[in-house]
């Protein structure tokens, strides 16, 4: 399969592979050539036009981020929201669930921190007790013990797929199926995995699902998307309502059918129109095929680091995706990434909060997070082990500090 | 005033009227050239070293949207919360204020319908009575009638500064001085009148404040912006919250002081960096010269049109600011804004919906709106007028349906 991936076309296509070495895609990926076109021409025409009446001519590409979801996800285009980030999708979802005093929401140990956030300050207002589920000896949800909390007083099931700071996935289908069998509404958390591996709804099984353009699907910064399986839509009663989440009937009200009661009329355009584009640029690749060379560059990568002194490798999973994370022995995260950025090679340092449960608990405080992705080169892999290398014996830092 | 205007350089650093006859800044206005350098150039950014990396380059610009604004409204940027459109940070704003089952909440008869169905959704889950503040002949809001609904019951005071279909301006800072004597949270809309006129939320007197970068301000789409009081925020709970706006402690958190709160991690960096270049823009020409200039526009146009056969004038107002709002006489508002695109000029087409009390109050359930701002010249004013006599006297109608 790796051999049909043409990776001179995808680094042709990625202006930035000639400036740095990008392994900070579970940050934000490095938009190909199609997406920074289509912003920027279509800011330009904005400029020449008008916005209101750019859009107007470009109706079918502002449609088509839905269009490309949908497909992405393998749903249909009613179920798709669009917003302005995954945290802010991810938080109207969840306090769309009616919830009230006594109820119960389980939650991952790996929930992302925002996520944790919004929802400890929702529960704590309202009286609802937020629970973590049991964990299995490589990270990962124990389904079982899932199971065995849940009784009717649980109103909401919310899971991340992919962890930001971690390697492993979820078994967000089993789940989905325990979710099912007992009616209770399952929200997913697939920023991490979105655009890396294969993300779809039905086989998930779950109710609403979120996501960001801007990390594995390479897509625009602000954008986040929203899936909402049409049959709960009717059930979900959006905190704050716009104009286009709503039909007008002349001095009443009936929110829109579908995901759409979750957005607001207003958007950026040019985002909207590159996130559809982004979509399609990856389905393009074949999700199957760019997650399978993304596995082998970072189980590659792993093997090499495994043997590197001074590196401490904290991933977990059984099916290992693309993310690595890593502590060192008598250096600071923070340090070896400002290093690693001197030298051209992006990382990004996780701290607790990002993961506030699962950090916490394991007693870390700060992880550096490699996250490749298809377009990376095995020579840019093999540079950022040798410059890792450098600043871990001390080579390269007294170089930087000279 | 209006000679210190150097309308050629304003006009030089438009592009789009080499284009078009944009007369829908209400709507959107054109934006200038160093707004869409600055925004082309830092995708340009994102795509060659990383979009997070990009931020990380770009602090200070990043930053200054946040002190522009700041000076533009007259408060501090700890008081400034930057979010994706008017219409999430008027929901945001709304839904932070505690209410509960009885209480009461008022607002202007021209509220913009986001907000008006935004509220209605709210106070009828919670039980909150809404009601309408009369206003006078002008279509102005009462102020002394405002007064006397007052007790201790209202919890909030939503006002208008400038209505999306209208050309008047609210009494705000009257309606400030009301609010504050009663000590009753007051939230206003100046989506159409920040850009466009001054706006002090000192001498408005106003606890919380709403725009939009992409009208009268001139920046990009998917930018809207809060004002909070340092006084009132800590009083303020968002209905939802992301890392940004809280202080994590270990397990626990504690919601951020000031604007932040209502503030996500995510974020579209070109936007937020384009909406500081357009605010300063907007400073270095002064707000009160091009409003000079705007104002001075419109009533040539206003005395223009009055005499135009089949024309109808709809704006009130004591002091008319740069909207004007039309009806036709045996044509209908689309088939005139449609002819005048054809023919190259920007209008909208305001439907009920946009100002639901007001419109339906009158009986009126489309109009055409004209929104000049201070970089149109008088020439183009001429070429509207020409266009639509044109259209209304059936010799353009014919040409265009030839």
């Amino acid at each position: 399969m790796y051999e049909t991936l043409d990776l001179a076309r995808a680094r042709a296509e990625t202006p930035g592979v000639n400036h740095v070495v990008h392994l900070n895609n579970a940050g934000a990926g490095l938009v190909p050539l199609p997406v920074l076109d289509v912003m920027t021409s279509y800011l330009r025409l904005e400029s020449r036009v008008g916005p209101y009446e750019a859009a107007e001519r470009s109706e079918g590409a502002v449609g088509n981020a839905h269009t490309a979801l949908a497909s992405l996800l393998n749903c249909s285009r009613q179920e798709v929201a669009i917003l302005d980030s995954a945290t802010r999708a991810w938080g109207m979802a969840m306090s769309s669930v009616p919830l009230q005093a006594g109820d119960r929401v389980i939650i991952s140990a790996v929930e992302y921190g925002s996520n944790y956030l919004s929802l400890l300050h929702l529960t704590e207002r309202l009286g609802v007790s937020l629970e973590v589920a049991p964990v299995d000896g490589n990270g990962l949800v124990d389904v079982a013990g899932l199971e065995a909390m849940l009784d009717e007083r649980v109103r909401l099931i919310a899971m991340v797929h992919v962890p930001m700071h971690d390697a492993l996935v979820n078994p967000v289908a089993d789940i989905g199926r325990v979710s099912r069998r007992h009616g209770i509404p399952y929200l997913v958390d697939a920023c991490q995995s979105v655009g890396q591996m294969p993300v779809d709804v039905a086989e998930i099984g779950c109710d609403l699902l979120v996501g960001t353009g801007r990390k594995f699907l390479r897509g625009p910064r602000g954008t986040g998307f929203l899936y909402v399986r049409q049959e709960l839509a009717h059930k979900l009663v959006p905190a704050i309502v716009g104009l286009d989440g709503v039909e007008w009937l002349s001095g009443s009200y009936r929110l829109a059918p579908g995901a759409r009661r979750f957005e607001t009329w207003e958007t950026n355009t040019a985002a909207r129109i590159g996130l559809g584009v982004a979509v399609d640029y990856a389905l393009g690749w074949g999700i199957e095929r760019t997650y399978a060379r993304m596995r082998r560059l970072a189980a590659g990568l792993r093997k090499d680091l495994f043997g590197m002194p001074g590196v401490v490798l904290h991933d977990r999973g059984r099916e290992q995706c693309g993310t690595i994370a890593l502590s060192f022995e008598g250096r600071g995260t923070f340090e070896v990434r400002n290093a690693l950025k001197d030298a051209g090679v992006n990382t990004w340092v996780c701290l607790e909060n990002a993961a506030c449960v699962d950090m916490q608990q394991r007693g870390l405080s700060t992880l550096l997070r490699v996250s490749p992705h298809y377009y990376n080169s095995e020579q840019e892999l093999e540079r950022f082990c040798s410059v890792l290398e450098d600043i871990l014996t001390g080579t390269r830092r007294e170089r930087v500090l000279a």
